[in-house]
């Protein structure tokens, strides 16, 4: 068994707001010993694709400290490009949170959300999207506080969650870098707090998966969402009313 | 409704053996007006990190004609880097691959799959996976008739094929490019011929599903798998009877 | 003696229209086991150097799929930067389009030729300019077919082929691979339909040739090109008679 | 004048060690609102031009996360290249560091030395040194600890400072952001704990400065740094006394 | 002692103007061995962060032939990249006349300086400058001469000369390569003909200089500063009267 | 008429010989206002694809200062990449030059031809590999002066020159910029010191030219050969005799 956690056990969870005072919202998110910084900057402009439409968009940049890991890896400034990995993770950050963002509403802008591993102990893009929400929210509180947008964009939670199948058949939910580098299968789920899918990615490198085991995984993954979004209100306080308001009235 | 075909009806589908001479496996895979041309290519060595422990690798690599699409795209050559969407696809492409290789059995060999799209109509991922697992088939039976290999190191069959949700809610079967544009919610699934997850991949771009939707979708996706896959025996042959022996063994 | 052709003989040379569905002019050459996809497409405005002058541009581009020859080639997209000898074949192929089309009458805008080579077994750059000058014509014939310009702005026929002297001093016509790397020189001529010279290259790599075997080849040369050029007249149907008639004017 | 600093007093300076928990050694290093990163990693080679000279090397690397500053920067990694300023920063540091570090007497090891700037608020390049040696020292001390070396293999102290003249011809200690941008000359001094000189760079961009500035300048760097240097002291615990004793040797 | 020459001594200076015909300053600047060709241009508009406030720009590029050495270097243009050496020069060189232009005076025009190095012999770094001085000279001469500009905007002669310690602790002027790479402390000092620090840059690589050293060493730079700015004078003709009334104006 | 030459005749052509002095064959060549400096440099290995083949290999790079041509060009090293132009001028170079050169017979090195335009008014290829020639017999014949070579394995003269037509139809020898930009055809000649071909590249961009003009042209360069080879014979001196016997010999 792992490391004396529930199978359905998150790791502990910390999100500290106002990490960093430049951006709009900063947040350092932490999954066990998975750390990372995210921040959502304002732009006010839209990329070449969107210009003239009156709409914005949401993209995102990750990148870990090169000795995030156990062995240090070669920055990526240095090779002269973007691993694929790193574009895989980057575009589900972006995509994700353009799922539960009003994009109509935010104006030509652009929102940059940056998430930094600074440590790194598995579900570090699970963690990013996660922390990503919470700085996206506090970034578009700064501009209904500024009075530049008219109310949060927002339409519901966003949370991201690992699940995975152990070599003993055993599935369990937010892997640690140990669990994930000898599980069968490894699958990360985006939920929005009104439990809908928003992106469902499940992989067996060198191994397939059931029906059944994808039903357990996803069950697993729903617990963790829970909890994970009661987390979030905490951290964003006052933003999490008018979210919640919000994603009632889209649901009906 | 979409162009008159059912919502659990694939597009005509063909698949093409030996279309170029040089390459050890090659195949023109067509999902309706998507045409995939699948080339597999061994090499006798390995990558650096796998050197020396006697087992092989299969890597892929995917690219458009600049002029397979409505628009014409800037090649990637010319722009001096892969795109983020071009990395994904590639690796999704490998990885799905060397789950029905036992890379154990092929000693120290690489396998470079090139999946080269010469009309994209929606589907090019799943056309190309489904494509290119026939032409890795033709290029493991080749090093058996040589006599470089003892028995074919492929333990099952795969297919892929996407499934979506139309604005009207509806779930449908392979997507062309017109209702991938238009539907909300977009998943690729790759299954293998016993009918286990490999890959399940999906994505609500600024929507989300539910897990109704969701468990309708891999049924639409399980009916078109059986299908693809009776089209991959027939375009085998003799090496059919191979893949069903090994899989029914491994799956006891 | 090669392979039962004559000295002055081409292999064997298709040309298939309408290839691929989406270029404004799509063909697929074959000169023998040599096979390339000629797409052209248009684009409603000129590169920055021509912007505001009334008058058009066209530009080729030019590629092999990796394993387009008997060794898998490393794409020039993963390298990330195209080679010397592509630039080469790139520049030529435009070049010698604009040598045969009236850029001042297409207004301000470019024809993208893309030469994409499927399969290859030498003369891979003169296979290239006899399909594109058909996949150009085509789709200038849409163009005019529109309404968009009032009449073919195609002033000749356009065909390369290339030449060469083997080992044992002989000259010959339309190298395949295996000629092409035994001979001591190797020439390519892009001439018109009216035998005009467009374009002659001729190197001796490590070796040198005489006015003689200049002589030689360029006779061998223009009993290819004659062929070439009437295989393209049947290639492009109706528009063949507008570019004679245009020809004819232009020679007086 | 400046924020109520005096001309020649330090911002609060925070040295927190351990930080990250994977590298030899890790140290957030605060200099105000101006907070770094700097992780030190042991690699068990050197690199090429030093190979089996029986020596080692340190190197360093530099960056800032994209939100570090006031307005967002676009990550080096995106733009495929480092920038002119990053270049000479990770220069600067590795060379300064390689002052103080016998590097005879670490084996064919490289020190690889990180510096992330997650803050910026001027004399980012002077705290990455500053925290940096700390860094450095944290991690030869784990390796004298280990048994992999028999001492600590660092000759000095090492710190850097910041010094400049402001428009009224003030000359200030330690700038931060918005003194720096006014400021018309900038100096940035690098001395081991001796008061030795490492390095001195100082630039009038679009001024001039004399004799006299540079003398004032220098005294106040030298306040400064015997400031910093206590502080290092506090940060290395048990191996301050054995840098002491070893530079004492080495003075004589 | 070094090859004859005094510790104060520079090399044999030569300054040949108008040695390439189509820059508007061209110089071929010699210290001893080492020739640099330094070409200013104008151009008519300047960096886009400089747009529209009726100001201009001096910006550097320096390189050497790849035969420039004693060894051969690898081309930047081939690598694909600048290297960090070349990068902290061209800032240097740029940042340097800055000093000594009034941009305020110049329009909205940039001038790009090129220093190419054609044979190294230590010291490229500031007969680049020393000798880019004189051609900026003659480029803004130039335009005063066909009435762009009303005055020479230059408010003062700038030269660099590099000084250093060599093992024996002996201080030196205008280090030869083989005394560069013998140094223990190297140092370049960028001054103004009134004798002001324009930039100062020394460099202990694994060692370290004192307050008394650095005396030292700017002495023998000021020596060595006097000569070159009567060189300039010499080289830049009528125009050297303009700039002494210009400085000694700014003086006051 | 062009500025007072014949058609027939060279501009001024003066060949300096050890131009700069570290590389073993150093030339300044000046066609008229082209001035080109051809620098060998031998390597004492070979490329990968020629390791341990007991042969050697020649490789030219050519480049221009950025103000060379009348308006700046941006450097290549800035762009971060090698233009099409460059990369087809330099392997033209290389090419010819191993024609004349018995590569094996120089044993496993590499001669490295930099050939770097200082100031161009056309012919700039031309001039490379004129002087190249002459920089390359001098390095040999100092590896035979060593005693590294037995005998300079030179086995002919090389030059180059440029033939074209003007507009009004005259065909002229050794074009300069102003004669090139305005010419209708422009085809670059690479002979020996025999008469025979090394290499023919005739274009007509946006015109073509008829084999009465192609004999024509030829003729003239034939004239144009034979002056540039006595020169070059001046300039190698004693090594002249050498190559005129070998490649007598070579003639039978």
């Amino acid at each position: 068994m792992r490391s004396g956690r529930a199978v359905n056990e998150l790791r502990e969870i910390t999100i500290e707001t106002d990490y960093v005072k430049h951006p709009e919202g900063s947040v350092l998110i932490s999954f066990g010993d998975t750390k990372v910084i995210c921040n959502a900057s304002v732009e006010d402009r839209v990329p070449p694709f969107l210009r003239g439409q009156g709409k914005g968009w949401i993209t995102a940049e990750y990148a870990m400290l090169p000795r995030a890991t156990e062995q240090r890896n070669i920055r990526e400034s240095s090779k002269g490009k973007v691993s694929g990995r790193t574009m895989e993770i980057q575009r589900l950050i972006g995509r994700a949170l353009r799922a539960v963002v009003d994009l109509d509403r935010i104006g030509e802008r652009t929102l940059w959300v940056d998430c930094d591993v600074i440590q790194a102990d598995g579900g570090t893009r699970t963690a990013s999207i996660t922390g990503a929400f919470v700085a996206v929210v506090l970034a578009f509180g700064k501009l209904v506080e500024k009075g530049v947008l008219k109310k949060l964009p927002v339409t519901d939670f966003l949370t991201a969650i690992s699940v995975g199948v152990l070599p003993d058949g055993e599935e369990i939910l937010d892997l640690c870098y140990e669990e994930d580098s000898k599980a069968h299968v490894d699958m990360n789920i985006v939920m929005t707090g009104q439990g809908e899918f928003v992106e469902l990615q499940g992989t067996g490198e060198e191994a397939t998966f059931s029906m059944k085991q994808l039903q357990k995984m996803i069950s697993l993954a729903q617990e963790g969402v829970a909890e994970l979004t009661k987390l979030q209100k905490d951290a964003i306080g006052k933003w999490a009313d008018v979210i919640e308001t919000s994603s009632a009235v889209s649901e009906k």
